[in-house]
């Protein structure tokens, strides 16, 4: 994330502060509790409350004790939680693969939604968070917090974990929801970058229209040129195995050349002060409908388990160094004189959260429904409350931009910092826990029937079938869609008019079958033949 | 390698040494630089030439002079050569992967040879380079090297490089030669890490039957305990995935723990002081003959094509890095003022790869024919100056031990140091051009049938193909394996007599089926029916 690149030293993570021998010992550590993680999750599978992050945070809680013991207070963790660690190695993998796996008809159907979401509800959101936090923390002693304090309060906590959500909603149970909660989420970095950006760079006691402008005008900026750069680089990578043909010679390099340029869009993103998750998770969308489908047989399967199996290891990675790091016993020394304050900090922010989040949730849910004119398509109550619950979440990027704010001029030991830092954490632990564990049966409760009557399509990467079972309709508009040709019927023209989102997939399908899929390729751009060889080799059952 | 972990501080690798905006820079150029390197390689691929690690050692190069010029002389590396980003992240991908496509049998028939090779050659090599060190650098003026410097010398030249005989040799084209060479330096790697040890712990100044008893011990300690390491790693990944029946809920897991489990090998070996290569080796090969079977059909496809996919881009990124570090300013100011000296200095020791290689490649060569009875199992001359010819590359391994011996005690300003050093890397730019780029030609030359004579059978993860056309005879040995079942024949016994090698080859299948596949699975666990559901789901095409 481009706000803290460069913005101060690193505090570096594996390999660097210790010695040799010592990083040998933690990589060994963390690799096989990485494993004893994968099999504990895989044994409560079937367990409706558990799922594999909260597995890992609790491993990673329960080894920072053991730590704690034996070193007998001293150091609680292997690692020094590490932003680079997170934003250069972990994050982008997963927010990769959350896009090249994503149901994107089902994200572009809801796309204003998500944005006025991502974008306004955050703008919400952090509005009243940071209200909330001068009203309630200026009453309270905790040490001397400046206004750029209380805003960064705002945009920590109001920064959605798409992780987590990725964890706990299921696309395929309710796509609606997973759409438009962790779309929400990946907007919600944008969002956050800019208001990072703002909190630091502008001068924030004098707000006018101007400085609002210029606010505005940066959103639009950075969304814009993230989701160009992601979509570019994508288009490139499709261009390029397709013009050269790569899997004639080897299947690796196909796959290769995915992973460097899904990364180097990332990185590139960085480099140029854009949002790197919303760059690469687009890339994700791009690679997905066009790459992925230029790739030999092999690749195709490759691909799809290998960027999930890449997220798999990174998303465990990451609860399991939360974990590990919450029990860092320099951050609660200062705290520790006052256990009821924090206590206290703690639930207030907890209560902000909430608060915040349903002040923007329920109105644009409103909004939103108003512009959708039949009932299938409107978010219902128990689906806004869902919608509300799941977002609730708040993890490692928290985590990390607390890190950048409050230990930023080296003041770690100031009081009021590491209380906001140590809240963090708290809020952090009890939201991921508890709220965590609570959402898997409140949609059960809620949405008994799992929320499939919004069409959960199939898109390949996501669901890999046959092209025999892609062809039965499972929704309204996968016969739009089947074989990756328009299929003109008497009634298009009239639901297209009943429903206005479609026009824009129509003229989107048009372009993409006449201009687009020529020149990158993708499911369509050889004529479909029931049967044909080209068929079979293009869209065989693996 | 042990050798080197926990000896000296670390000389840091990406993003610590640097700032935060420079590390993106650098990973931005280097991730772009690595898929320039993969279209580059695959243009290329028809060339008889060249192959991806000379262009990756090429496009470093010329990065490293246009760094060099921008920089104006001050730098010509954008990451600092480090021993940690080598040996923690780049080997093991490669190795384990090697490991994990090896065709077995062929290994294994020639396992003698290749122990001889790897233990008793590199000796004799250690012995001659060392010597040879001695009488001629004693009488030229290069700075100051005690005998533990020139027995360094010879440990460093004598450590074949595995990664560019996986580039030059095509196990499909030339079983026999890649099994010999390719097995010859994983063994070579137990023998440094003995020498490397013996010479920076053991009293080198009085040698008696004691030193070298110990010397010997050790050997065969470092080579039992790292095998069994890899070995027991691989079967509990066999086990835990067979008992759990992992693929039932996700793919991703299999996928995850086959990754993590293989790596956790490695570390542990670096942990337990064994050597990391071989253990991750034979974790390969346990993994490809267990694990592997056990997994679903798409994880089996996954992680033959992503494992070779990661070594794949380690061993680009790895001649990359080589070939830029090279340029380094700082170690080619000390040398400047002598080029001649220098210029001699790199010739001396390539004169002495090339006795000290040929005077073990023949000899042994001669003793390994003796005790094979039937023509064609036996090396021939002309095969014999193809395996001398392709271990002659030195490689990353060289520099890095070179960098472990020569900049240890913080001396790096030493002339003879610096000498040693830029000579180290004369010889392995030089070696793996022109030898490398001489490899494939002289192949085709000496051996125009390709030697495939020596029988390649066909061992699932390097060839999935379906089980009928695993089931057609491709060698003579073929049809005892097909289906896992020993199919007792008439010939059978005669086979056994002539051939004794294969004797242990038939009890250890005996042993294989009754012990170890009903406990750790295996292509032969479940009956094999033809035709029958398990069959098809066990082993279906790809």
């Amino acid at each position: 994330m481009a706000f803290d690149l460069g913005a101060h030293l690193v505090r570096l993570g594996i390999l660097s502060s210790t010695s040799d021998h010592t990083s040998v010992v933690s990589i060994n550590l963390f690799v096989a509790l990485l494993c004893t993680c994968i099999v504990i999750g895989h044994l409560l599978e079937e367990n409706r409350w558990m799922n594999e992050s909260i597995t890992a945070l609790g491993i990673g809680l329960c080894t920072g004790v053991v730590i704690l013991l034996t070193t007998k207070g001293k150091s609680s963790h292997i690692l020094v939680f590490s932003e680079d660690l997170f934003f250069i190695y972990l994050l982008p993998p997963i927010i990769f693969n959350a896009g090249f796996q994503v149901k994107k008809k089902q994200f572009f159907r809801n796309f204003m939604t998500i944005i006025l979401f991502g974008a306004v509800g955050t703008l919400i959101s952090f509005s009243i968070i940071s209200l909330g936090a001068v009203g309630f923390f200026r009453r309270m002693d905790i040490g001397s917090l400046d206004i750029g304090d209380f805003l960064a309060i705002g945009a920590i906590f109001s920064a959605t974990d798409s992780v987590c959500t990725l964890q706990v909603l299921n696309q395929d149970e309710t796509p609606l929801l997973y759409s438009l909660v962790f779309g929400e989420g990946v907007v919600n970095d944008a969002t956050s970058v800019v208001l990072f950006n703002a909190i630091q760079n502008f001068d924030l006691v004098h707000i006018d229209a101007i400085i609002v402008l210029k606010f505005v005008g940066n959103f639009f900026y950075l969304f814009l040129f993230s989701t160009f750069l992601g979509a570019f680089t994508g288009l490139l990578s499709a261009y390029i195995i397709k013009k050269l043909y790569m899997g004639r010679h080897s299947t690796d390099r196909e796959v290769s050349l995915m992973m460097l340029m899904a990364y180097l869009s990332y990185m590139l993103a960085e480099l140029l002060d854009l949002s790197g998750i919303l760059t690469v998770f687009f890339c994700g969308i791009v690679m997905s409908h066009y790459t992925w489908h230029n790739v030999t047989e092999s690749s195709r399967v490759t691909t799809k388990h290998a960027f999930a199996t890449l997220s798999f290891i990174s998303e465990i990675f990451l609860f399991l160094y939360v974990g590990m790091d919450a029990l860092d016993i320099e951050k609660w020394k200062c705290v520790s004189d006052s256990p009821g304050k924090s206590i206290g900090v703690s639930s207030i922010l907890l209560g902000l959260v909430l608060v915040g989040r349903a002040a923007f949730v329920f109105p644009l849910s409103f909004l939103s429904n108003l512009t959708k004119k039949s009932p299938i398509e409107k978010i219902s109550f128990k689906q806004q409350i869902t919608i509300w619950w799941a977002g609730l979440m708040r993890g490692a990027v928290s985590i990390a931009l607390a890190y950048n704010q409050f230990t930023r001029s080296g003041h770690t030991q100031l009081r009021g910092n590491a209380m906001m830092i140590t809240s963090t954490i708290s809020v952090v632990l009890f939201s991921t826990v508890v709220f965590g564990l609570m959402t898997k049966p409140l949609i059960r409760l809620l949405l008994p029937s799992g929320g499939k009557h919004s069409g959960s399509m199939s898109s390949e990467p996501s669901t890999p079938k046959s092209l025999l079972s892609a062809l039965l309709p499972n929704g309204q508009e996968s016969q739009l869609e089947a074989g990756g040709l328009i299929v003109e019927r008497p009634s298009s023209l009239r639901m297209l008019l009943s429903k206005p989102s479609h026009t824009v997939h129509y003229y989107w399908r048009k372009f993409d079958d006449a201009f687009m899929r020529p020149v990158f390729g993708g499911r369509g751009f050889v004529p479909f033949v029931p049967g044909s060889p080209t068929e079979q080799s293009l869209h065989g059952s693996e």
